[in-house]
């Protein structure tokens, strides 16, 4: 028996090892039947205490944290800006501190400013996991991203992904590009020029300003979200104009391979970054991606919480307590 | 062992039989004593998640369904839209596929849309239960009323049922409406002019626009809620007239039967459309409506998320595994 | 075995002998382990419910109960104004009856108007907790402030506390100064004169109207809150002026007793009423606090909701059913 993830925290997939994050990919693996509720429910968590700190609303995360959370049998307490402390002005240390002193034993922390989970990492014995820290990492995200594609595609290794919208902004790029790479596939970012990483912050992956020579032989065709308050200044497209030459289409999609998968993080602007034919249609595993979140959610928490914090050299977890 | 409520979701009370509804009401009867903690909690939905989906608030609804989910040993999770992803404007559409993806069992949605409900139905493997929808139908409040009326009076059948306030806008006078004249009661609406249905859209009900004659004899009084952003338009009343008009007081209230019984949705507007003498008076089953919303819910929740979704025909429920 | 709080409530400290708050404080002992979680969980409140209805914001109080409620295993329903049907304007004490119809155990309760828990213990069946109502008392807060001082000074009689601030404003001094002088303790208020209490009206705490006497000596002090938007009126300090006269920096904290520890409810301003360095130095009490507020929160809500609502005369709680 050796610890195959050796760390307290999840902030961030960059600095990851390969090993460590199929031990993550596998633990969900060993998870899907429960989250897909074949299996109603499991008491490993039952009396460990999950909070979800949003300070940033999101249905689909919190909602999918809360799921994970209490199909483990964990209690799971939710925190939302709007009901929170924060309209007194306290400090997100200070409202940390406080938590911490009520014993939870995971925090799940969602922050528009990149790094507040590794601040409150430094000041809490709680585990931290990241759910989203302004436009620095998502690592969930990439996990059940990474999930998914593996179930798909049998393997990460030696695909090509392109990920395609507005990069310079996107955790969800960010930590996918880590993510990828690590496991030795070949990331393409592709978006209009004023909304790409700037040379030398690419993170490995090769930055295309149109979106058809990303596309062309590519596995997997990532969208991103597009920020509609982020267009329309006026060096960027409008909603329009973007949806002409940087939405996937069918047209579009048939540039790439011809068994390529489409995915998106949600929520999905319709018409604009993608054409309903494709978020609908038979290429897309977008719903995959949610039904996924829950079981890399599940494992994520089960890892962190668990007593021993210990999973076997097989990736199997141990039996309950 | 027979299906008696044969249908995935409770849409509405409209096309169901009355075979249908008092099988529904029968399984309410039958929680009634743990939905009234004489038993404190039974473990017929261990594992099942409930999700409360909320687009309009409501303490009183989404606070029965969490109690009655919670009550059957269900997991509930409430999303509400203030701080869901619909001020991402993500669809409904995509915000209950992306739900879907994530395995509940039962579907709580309240929307100020009438139809979103169904819509929602279409498209989803959940069971769906309507908590309101826009203007069209409000089926657990028609059925906790007519629980309550049939705990009151013995029966449905022969009574004469007075709705009495804006009922163009009301789902619980629409739901009410398909469920007492389903189950052979008589029903009577009565409003200002202009906020009664027209010619042809009745449904079975005697329409007064006076509210006299449609108490004369009644063996329940139904007050709806005013909507007073609804009043004070050009031609409607203002929240003083409709009182002195419309309002119940123990003087009109002396119309109907000695022993009728007086009904509102809750919440209530006391001095407008109900004085308190009467809500809080010996012919008030007010309180005794909202007891019985958690003994309704319990039975749709446990009718629709039951493994085998089964009653057996003398209306017991099935034991829990 | 007799009943050693005999009160279906906990509305405020005043009027408590000194015999039940000693029973309260010895039950949160009895349930630190659990709240510190060495115990993960207890069953004693299996199919309990807890509803927390908060008119007021408050993450830390708020979360405080849904804590203590789940690790006694109650179901925890959370309602706050902003998704509440006050928004529909209805009245206080119709919300609180409707709840009652849904059969709470324990509500908690938070609300702006001074004696609203009052008026609802008086029509509800459940058993109703004061968690902060205006000016008023706050009595969870001043059980665990004493249960903290209690910890650390291993009694509270013969005392001195100063409790420094916005005195008249104060629900947490007034609860504080009724527990401390009815446990023996000496109370010293310290504030500006525009936020002291009018002669007569001190609870039976000394007066002084500038901090450096109230702390000569002192075994406790507690700095309170200020409310920023309190302050600046015309005949009241600005914020810096404040902190210059007021703040408890480690110059002023050295008047008090070597050992004295330091405490403040919360949330903190730091560097307005309180330094950074008391705040976090080795004096400070404050996460204590926070921690003892789980287990004190724990007690209440088992006395309160417990079968037999009885304690042994030793102040162990009987073994749950």
């Amino acid at each position: 028996m050796r610890r195959i993830y050796p760390h307290r925290h999840l902030l961030g997939i960059e600095g990851l090892s390969r090993t460590e994050i199929v031990a993550l990919l596998d633990a969900a693996e060993s998870l899907f039947d429960v989250s897909r509720r074949s299996v109603r429910k499991v008491p490993t968590l039952r009396g460990k205490t999950v909070v979800n700190l949003f300070y940033e609303p999101s249905t689909r995360t919190r909602t999918s944290f809360e799921l994970a959370g209490k199909r483990l049998s964990a209690d799971v307490i939710n925190i939302s800006v709007s009901t929170s402390s924060a309209v007194k002005g306290e400090s997100l240390l200070d409202t940390v501190q406080n938590l911490q002193a009520m014993q939870p034993d995971v925090l799940v922390i969602r922050h528009a400013a990149s790094g507040a989970p590794h601040h409150v990492a430094a000041h809490t014995r709680a585990a931290v996991v990241n759910a989203g820290d302004g436009t620095h990492e998502h690592p969930t995200q990439a996990l059940l991203d990474a999930f998914t594609i593996r179930r798909a595609k049998g393997r990460l290794e030696g695909l090509e992904v392109a990920i395609c919208g507005d990069i310079v902004h996107s955790r969800v790029a960010r930590s996918n590009a880590h993510l990828l790479t690590t496991m030795g596939a070949r990331v393409r970012f592709a978006g209009p020029r004023t909304l790409l990483p700037i040379a030398g912050e690419s993170l490995g992956a090769t930055v295309y300003d149109r979106i058809e020579p990303a596309l062309e032989g590519a596995d997997v065709v990532m969208m991103l979200r597009v920020q509609r308050e982020r267009l329309s200044g006026s060096f960027l497209p409008s909603t329009r104009e973007y949806s002409r030459t940087f939405g996937l289409n069918p047209a579009r999609l048939a540039l790439a391979k011809p068994d390529a998968i489409v995915m998106h993080p949600g929520p999905m602007n319709r018409g604009v970054e993608i054409d309903p034919r494709v978020a609908d249609g038979a290429q897309s595993v977008i719903l995959d991606q949610v039904e996924a979140g829950v079981a890399v959610r599940m494992a994520v928490l089960w890892i962190l919480a668990a007593e021993a914090n210990e999973f076997s050299a097989t990736g199997e977890p141990r039996p309950a307590p």
